[in-house]
């Protein structure tokens, strides 16, 4: 019997969190354990409504909890940035989920926007909370300014009084961070998940020739990591590299380990060459801690309400999920109810090239996964 | 007459730049112009020999040109980043180059990696002095470090004094600067570039949502200049997003205006979709200074000496060059040249699956250019 949080959130939000409880419950069902759904109202209404993004008390509450199903926010009424930062990168840092782990992979029977894809099933293990996610930045004016920047977070409080001074009318600037225990975790998982995986190669992915303070200790500790792993070869590739790579090469790739930023954009190309959004789930995953598990996709605020859009990255990341708890067996049985679903192509949603609702594709893995 | 200095560079830098002085050659002998190349020997191999990637002196001799004509930097006996940051940033921020021009087309002929391409032709106006490429970072041990990071650009003198207290073991951290100037002034290049080819909008490409100091800032100046220009729309892509169209739907794009680092990495996957990094050429531009173009590629150790590779990047950088130096003709002659080389396909090299040597691809423009 598991109790789980559930944040349905905005826009598609609430209508694709519907099909992964469903399809989770079908799996629970049939392998012989319960679940139980706790609903947090988080989202643009609550917060047009009380001001209010994730309060505190709603974290402390969901720190009781193993794992918390999102769907998604983000909405037209509010001001970009403030959901995403104040529920989704609030959840993130709070529990420090410092590995988001996003499979690529295409399934079978999706129409890749390749010519030639090949075989293409690699992990992308970003870090996720760290890098320039720190969100430590300010302006300056001509002649003296000072500000005192503060980060405070699971692994390391770090202030930073800085004195500028500019010639420059005005100047922004932003600020990364990562720290020898942040690289460390999350290339040591990276270096884990490849040994499960059995693979034989972890490439490590920066720009480490320009952003040379910040990768460059980024790739140190990542030598330092590998040596524990004397089995798996390591790779480093420039991001800008690797964005190529992903287009014309991509099943070279097996584990992936990559700071923040450039874990979000890589992992958005590795979406699109999964065959769309529509089809890629992430965890954040704190291993000794509350973890999250969401599709990577937005709120998509214009299908809203129109139960249209597909549902599979949710019903993936509640696969996760599962597995997360220990329930290997579910997880399984949904990935793979996934996977014949897509192969047959009798049930496509709209970005799948087929007019199936959202409600159907669910229906269609719920009922599937219990004849895997 | 012109006198264009020249710097070939490492790997195959001098094999693919012989091609291009080849067919700059024969467009401007059929236009009636006359070009003199000044070569300069600025490169690993200078490197190895004396200490120095590019001294003071020739940056001096070098700001007497309108234009540089380059081939690629970069050496596996050399630590990665010591030449790129002393040759090729080196020119980008000492001759304040702050518009990268890379223009990102699909020719006709030429194999796409995308299943559907579409009508791909638009140009990327990156960022080329400021942002995450200012180089300014460090590291930090638990308790009290200071730290005084200085920017020297045209634009503007900046001091950092940090004063950082951490309680973690180490940490390193990289800063990116955005100047009002710097913003605006690339900006305007970039409305006025869409104005020039009729198009009716620019894409901003940035992370606002959640490097909002910096690109929060930037997108304030974009707003601000695109007042000035109210017949061209304009619109924000995040950069995560950003990339994934350009998978799914390049054909949306028309001019895109983004930071340095951002840049980067989208016109290496521009690259890829138009067709592979053997076809991408760059211009490096400061409208009223030294400006230098090349290609976008690095330089392909491993294809040292081989006769291999694609020069069509450097040819078509050489067109860009041209253009930038008044000679609207030859410049037209020789993409032309380029498209109908590429869409008979009879002369291929290996990266659009053909085995014509360099020289061959070279020879073939260079006798083209006469005819078009
Ligand atoms: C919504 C946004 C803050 C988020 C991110 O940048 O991490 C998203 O793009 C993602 O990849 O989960
Ligand atoms: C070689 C490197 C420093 C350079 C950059 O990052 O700008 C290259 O990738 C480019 O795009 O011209």
């Amino acid at each position: 019997m598991y109790e789980i949080p559930v944040i349905p959130g905005d826009g598609i939000g609430p209508e694709i969190i519907n099909e992964g409880k469903k399809v989770i419950e079908s799996a629970a069902a049939t392998e012989n354990f319960n679940v139980e759904w706790k609903e947090y109202p988080y989202g643009a209404e609550h917060y047009l409504e009380t001001g209010e993004t994730l309060p505190e008390s709603a974290l402390k509450e969901l720190s009781q909890y193993d794992a918390i199903y999102m769907g998604s926010v983000g909405d037209p009424r509010v001001e970009p940035g403030v959901l995403e930062k104040g529920i989704l990168l609030k959840l993130r840092f709070y529990f420090d989920q410092y590995v988001n782990l996003r499979p690529v992979k295409l399934l079978p029977g999706v129409e890749c926007p390749l010519r030639e894809p090949g075989n293409i099933d690699f992990t992308v293990i970003r870090e996720n909370t760290e890098d320039f996610y720190v969100g430590v930045g300010g302006r300056a004016k001509k002649g003296k300014t000072k500000n005192t920047l503060e980060i405070e977070r699971k692994l390391y409080n770090l202030k930073f009084d800085l004195d500028i001074e500019s010639d420059s009318d005005e100047i922004a600037y932003q600020l990364g961070v990562i720290s020898e225990e942040g690289a460390k975790r999350v290339t040591k998982y990276a270096f884990d998940h490849a040994q499960k995986r059995k693979d034989d190669r972890v490439t490590a992915v920066d720009k480490a020739n320009v952003l040379s303070d910040i990768y460059g200790f980024w790739r140190q500790k990542i030598e330092e990591i590998s040596e524990e792993y004397p089995e798996i070869e390591h790779e480093f590739n420039y991001v800008d590299a690797a964005t190529m790579w992903f287009v014309k090469n991509p099943e070279w790739y097996q584990t992936i380990v990559t700071p923040n930023m450039f874990g979000d954009i890589i992992t958005d190309l590795g979406a699109m060459i999964q065959g769309g959004l529509g089809l890629a789930p992430g965890g954040n995953i704190n291993p000794e801690g509350t973890s999250m598990f969401e599709p990577i996709h937005g709120s998509a605020p214009k299908h809203a309400g129109e139960n249209k859009v597909n549902p599979i990255a949710t019903i993936w990341a509640g696969a996760l999920l599962l597995d997360h708890l220990g329930e290997q067996k579910a997880k399984k049985r949904i990935v793979k109810a996934i996977s014949q679903v897509l192969e047959e192509g009798k049930i496509k949603t709209y970005d799948l090239g087929g007019n199936a609702s959202t409600t159907k594709m669910g229906d269609a893995i719920a009922e599937r996964v219990k004849n895997v």
